[in-house]
């Protein structure tokens, strides 16, 4: 090496290099400050324990949630299990039971809650084109769809947490849950009530065996999962209830973020796409010591 | 019962009921008359057998393959496995070993073929807008976006099938290929050659447990699923081919199967999307007997 390439070396090596500002999506979400985080409470955080061990949380919308509630404190769900999994599509989970008394206070068929109007709602818009909606964008933490009419959905995005049902317009009590594992199946927005997102342990639904019958359901009285008990995380001792934030939309982290998830520019990438579907920009969510 | 409606009953059920045109997309897709489906041919189907049972099959492209089926012809993968499985991202397979020498004819570092011109390429328009590309649509049975700048990709859909790399500009020879298992990652379109599709068997890598590491690889010498060998389906004798057809993008009963994707208004929708993402209307593939 020539002599003054040796110096220069040196001199480099003898400086420590500077930080390199966040690049990748996960980077930005790494280094984003304490004021781009909201916490979720703890009476909108759905937790679910296995049989046999693990652990999915769900937070709850502020939509179609109150009978929800009432079934976690009910105790409900104890005993029940996941009995459909059906692939690039939804696992579904409950009493596969509709002759199960209802808890006190449980509306048996609540009025549809698939839409609300605009009015009133911050949406931070996606800024990328949807082939589903008049818009896509983010409000109170959650991906929405706003329509010609002027009415919103959130998205049937993957993770998202519905409602599941008979046919129209019975909009489900609530008792029996999915979360989508595949594809975001948009065609349901607006047509079953969404009413939360699983933000941990959705991997204890994704990967289980496809189940053999018709739209995935486990032949007989087979099941995919056992759940020991469902509780909203407010029920549980405050030390070890499980606690979340989520990233504010009105945070520059989230800016950069989306802008990251549509301009990837990190080494592995040779073009970045431009854009990005609202389902592949998915709010973050940390979680956080118990507070 | 009123005597008229009872008569009126007896005399709709003494008549046999019309069919009902089909309504759903699976409808629409089961009643597709011959004329709508192109046979695949066996040398381009993978057949991946599994150390205790199972099999995923893959439909190869038309870019990229030569590498992929002198792979297969040569025994390359037989001992190989699912080694990374990435909840809502891939599950990917081969050596996971760079050392490993090349077959005879496999070229290491083939050139770049992440895109085409859409000069001489029959695209059918999806019709609705994509947040990624200026247009979406179908070619050949695959779905593919069209660039501004008139190039024309593959697009990352659930089941695709692509090659692993490392860092751009690196291609990847073929040995280490993925399958996406969650919402569509098009990021990665024009930065990784897609080669293929799972036709048959993506349940057996989607419903893998993910693993533990960085990146959803697993743990030390761990693997998700061992894999026992793959052959092209023309290696294998003639009446133990698995066979498929894919259905003609230039069908009438692909038109009506689109148009059921976007506007469903079986009864257990109440209102219809009025669009439909290109990677939630993927090309119907059946399996039909040997030939």
């Amino acid at each position: 090496m020539p002599i003054l390439a040796s110096l220069l070396a040196l001199t480099q090596a003898a400086q420590p290099a500077a930080p390199k500002p966040p690049r990748t999506p996960p980077e930005i979400v790494a280094a984003a400050p304490a004021s781009a985080w909201a916490p979720i409470p703890a009476e909108d955080l759905l937790v679910i324990d296995y049989a046999g061990g693990g652990r999915t949380v769900v937070q709850l919308a502020p939509v179609h949630v109150a009978n929800i509630r009432r079934l976690a404190t009910s105790g409900y769900w104890s005993g029940s299990a996941i009995y459909r999994v059906q692939d690039n599509y939804v696992a579904q989970w409950g009493t596969n039971d509709d002759k199960k008394p209802l808890p006190a206070g449980v509306v048996a068929r609540p009025p549809a809650e698939y839409v609300r109007s605009a009015a009133g709602l911050a949406i931070r818009p996606l800024g990328f084109a949807d082939p589903y909606a008049a818009r896509v964008g983010f409000a109170g933490g959650w991906p929405v769809a706003q329509y010609k009419d002027g009415s919103v959905s959130l998205t049937h995005c993957y993770s998202m947490v519905g409602v599941g049902r008979d046919l129209s317009p019975d909009t489900g009590m609530g008792g029996e849950l999915y979360a989508v594992i595949g594809q975001a199946p948009r065609q349901l927005d607006r047509n079953i009530a969404l009413v939360g997102r699983v933000v941990e342990g959705i991997e204890l639904m994704s990967a289980l065996p496809r189940g053999s019958e018709a739209m995935g359901f486990y032949k007989g009285p087979a099941v995919a999962r056992k759940i020991a008990q469902v509780r909203l995380a407010s029920a549980l001792p405050a030390a070890e209830r499980p606690a979340f934030e989520v990233m504010k939309e009105t945070s520059p982290s989230f800016a950069a973020y989306l802008d990251r998830r549509a301009n990837r520019d990190d080494d592995f990438y040779k073009v970045a796409a431009g854009g990005v579907d609202i389902c592949n920009a998915p709010v973050p969510v940390r979680r956080v010591p118990a507070r």
